[in-house]
C-alpha cells in the first residue's frame, strides 16, 4: 500500500475551503501564530534584529515552522514583514522594537515617487529560498504567502512609520491624486512581484493585507484604493492560488474589497459571519474572526465564541478559521493550541 | 430700542438644531478646538502639566475661550479630560505628555471596584466655577460640557493607559462579567454626577464621549456597554439639554448609540451623514463628519469636503457641524477658521 501523497495546492482543507469545496475539518491558522506568543520564537530572536530574522532563509523556515509544530494548524504564514520587500528595492528603512517600521526619508513628493524603483524577483531570493525549503518541509500542510495592500505600504511610506491619523497619507491622497495615483501604482507592482515570487517558489495561498483600509469611507476606499489593490490580485489570477484580502475595522468595505478579486475575505471580530457572508455576497469563502482579546477571558469564554463562531461561519462559501487580527504577543500559547483542537473537534463531526 | 437677552439653552443655533428646530445657519463647533492647534494655548500651557491645566477655574475659562474668540465657532467646549473626575473622586493618575492618562494601580480586582468611590458634587467644584463664569462671559454662545462614558473610562482604569487592543478590559468583560458590570455602574455614577454639575453650573448641552465602543461588535456594545450608557443619559433627561453621543469607528453602532438616549448622534468621517440619517432614524440629530485629516489637503478638497457634508447633513433632522474626530495638534488654525466662515456663508442662504 502506498501513502496517497497530498498537494496542499489542491488538497488541504484551506485551500478547499478558500475554493468553497468540503472540508474534512474546518482549517484554522491564526494571523502572527508566528511570533512574540512564542517562547520558541522569543529564544531563537534574542540579538537578533528583526529584518535580519527575515533575511535569514535558515531562520525564517525556523520561525514559520514553530506554531506547526506547536499548534498543529493547517495552514503555515511566512514569517516576514510588510516592509521586506520595500527595503529590498532600496528603500532606507528599519523595524524598530516597540515602535514598528521607520523609514529615513518619507515619501512626501514627485521626486520620492519617481526614487521608488520596482522590484526585481532576485532582490528577494532569500524570500524564494525560505519558501521552497519550507515547502519541502511543511510536505502536505499550506504555506500562506503575503505582501501588504498598496494602501497600507503608502501609509508607512509616507507618514514615516505607524500612524493613529494617516493625515500626511490622506493629504497626499485627497490634495495631490496624481502624485498619489503613481505611488499606488508603483507599491502595487512591488506587492505583486512579491507575492509572485512567493506563489512561484511554492506557496499554496496568498493574503494581501491592508491593515489600515478601515479608515477610510467608502468611497474614497472605492475611489484612491480599489484600482491598486486589484491590480495586485489580478496580476495573481494566473497562478492558481487563492487570494485572500483582510483588513481591520473594514465592515463598511467587505463587500468591495471583495469584488478587487479576493477569493477569501478575511474578516474581524467587529463583524459577525453571517452578516459578513451578506454584505460579501455567496461567492466568495471567509476567513475570521475571534477577537484575539477573548484569549484572555478564560477557556469557557474563548469556547462559546470559537462555537458561536463556527456556526455564524457555516453560512460562508467556506470558512478559514482565524483571529479577528493578529495574535498578541501576550498570549498565552496553549490556548492557541487548544482553539485548534476545538475547532477540529466541533467540525469533524 | 433693547437688544434682546439670547439664552443659549433655547435660542443658540447649536440647541437648536440639537432639537430638529430651524436654524439661522449651520452651527459649527470643533472637538479638541481648545488646545494645541492654537499658539496661544501652547503659550499659556508652558510649564503647567495638563491635570493642573484641568484644576484652575482661570486656566479652563480662558483655554476654553481662546477658540471661540479666534473661530467664531458657535460652542465652546469645556476644557478638561475626561480623566477629571475619575481624579477628583480619589484614582491616582496623571496625564504624561505623549502618552495619555497613565493610572497608578489598575482596576483587575473585586477590591479595586469596590475602593472606587462615587464623586462628590464638590470635588469637582473648580469645574462648576469654571463653568458659571463661563457662561457668564460667553453670553449667547452655548457651553458644551462632556465626560467619557463608562466603557471608555473603564478601558483606561483596567489597561492603565490608552490601549491598542483592550485585552484586559474585554478579559474583564467577557470573563467576569459581574465585576464588569458593577465597575461600568459605578463609573455611570461618577460620569452623570459630572455632567451634571456641568449643567447645573449653566452649559447648554453635554457630549458623552465613548471614544473606543467602536472596538465592539454590536452584540457586545448592546450587552455590556449600552445600559451603562443608558443610565448616564437617561439620568441627565431632566435637565433639558440637549445630550451628544460621540465614538468613533461606530457606524455599526449608531442606532444603539442614539436609542441609549442621544438627542443628537456623533459620526466620523467613514459614514456618510445621510447614510447615517438611515442608521440612527429620523428622530435624532446628527454632529459631524469633517475627517480631520482633510485639513491637511489644502483649501480646495477642504472646501470640497465641507460642502459635501452639508449637502449630506440636510438629510438629518438637525445637523452640528463638526469634524469626524478631535482637531490634531500640527492643524493649521487658519484652516479651522475658514471652515466656521464657509459653514455658515453656506448655510445662511
Amino acid at each position: 500500500m502506498t501513502v496517497p501523497q497530498l498537494n496542499p495546492r489542491t488538497d488541504s482543507a484551506l485551500v478547499r475551503a478558500a475554493r468553497g469545496e468540503s472540508v474534512p475539518v474546518t482549517p484554522v491558522w491564526f494571523m502572527r501564530q508566528a511570533g512574540r506568543s512564542l517562547p520558541e520564537y522569543r529564544a531563537l530572536r534574542e540579538g537578533i534584529p528583526m529584518l535580519e530574522a527575515c533575511s535569514r532563509p535558515d531562520l525564517i523556515q525556523e520561525i514559520t515552522l514553530q506554531p506547526v509544530r506547536r499548534h498543529g494548524v493547517d495552514a503555515a504564514i511566512l514569517f516576514s514583514d510588510i516592509v521586506v520587500p520595500l527595503r529590498a528595492c532600496g528603500v532606507d528603512l528599519d523595524i524598530v522594537p516597540g515602535v514598528g517600521p521607520v523609514v529615513a526619508d518619507p515619501i512626501r513628493s514627485a521626486d520620492h515617487v519617481d526614487r521608488l524603483r520596482p522590484l526585481q524577483p532576485e532582490e528577494v531570493g532569500f524570500v524564494a529560498e525560505a519558501v521552497h525549503g519550507l515547502v519541502g518541509t511543511l510536505g502536505r500542510t499550506p504555506l500562506v504567502g503575503f505582501a501588504g495592500a498598496p494602501f497600507t505600504l503608502a501609509s508607512y511610506l509616507i507618514e514615516g512609520g505607524p500612524s493613529k491619523n494617516h493625515e500626511l497619507t490622506k493629504a497626499m491622497m485627497y490634495g495631490a491624486p496624481d502624485l498619489w495615483h503613481r505611488l499606488l501604482d508603483r507599491l502595487a507592482d512591488i506587492a505583486l512581484t512579491f507575492l509572485r515570487v512567493q506563489a512561484e517558489a511554492g506557496a499554496s495561498a496568498l493574503q494581501l493585507f491592508d491593515s489600515w483600509a478601515g479608515v477610510l469611507s467608502r468611497a474614497d476606499y472605492a475611489a484612491s484604493v480599489a484600482p491598486h489593490s486589484q491590480k495586485v490580485l489580478a496580476g495573481l489570477a494566473d497562478l492558481g492560488v487563492p487570494r485572500i484580502h483582510f483588513g481591520v475595522g473594514t465592515g463598511e468595505l467587505l463587500d468591495l474589497m471583495g469584488d478587487v478579486g479576493a477569493d477569501v475575505v478575511g474578516v474581524d471580530w467587529r463583524i459577525p459571519l453571517d452578516e459578513a457572508v451578506r454584505r460579501v455576497g455567496p461567492h466568495r469563502a471567509l476567513q475570521g474572526n475571534l477577537d484575539p482579546a477573548v484569549l484572555f477571558a478564560g477557556w469557557p469564554v474563548v469556547e462559546r465564541e470559537v462555537r458561536r463562531i463556527l456556526a455564524e461561519g457555516a453560512a460562508a462559501r467556506g470558512h478559514i478559521f482565524n483571529l479577528g487580527h493578529g495574535v498578541l504577543p501576550s498570549t498565552d500559547p496553549g490556548v492557541l493550541t487548544r482553539v485548534v483542537d476545538l475547532v477540529h473537534e466541533v467540525t469533524a463531526a
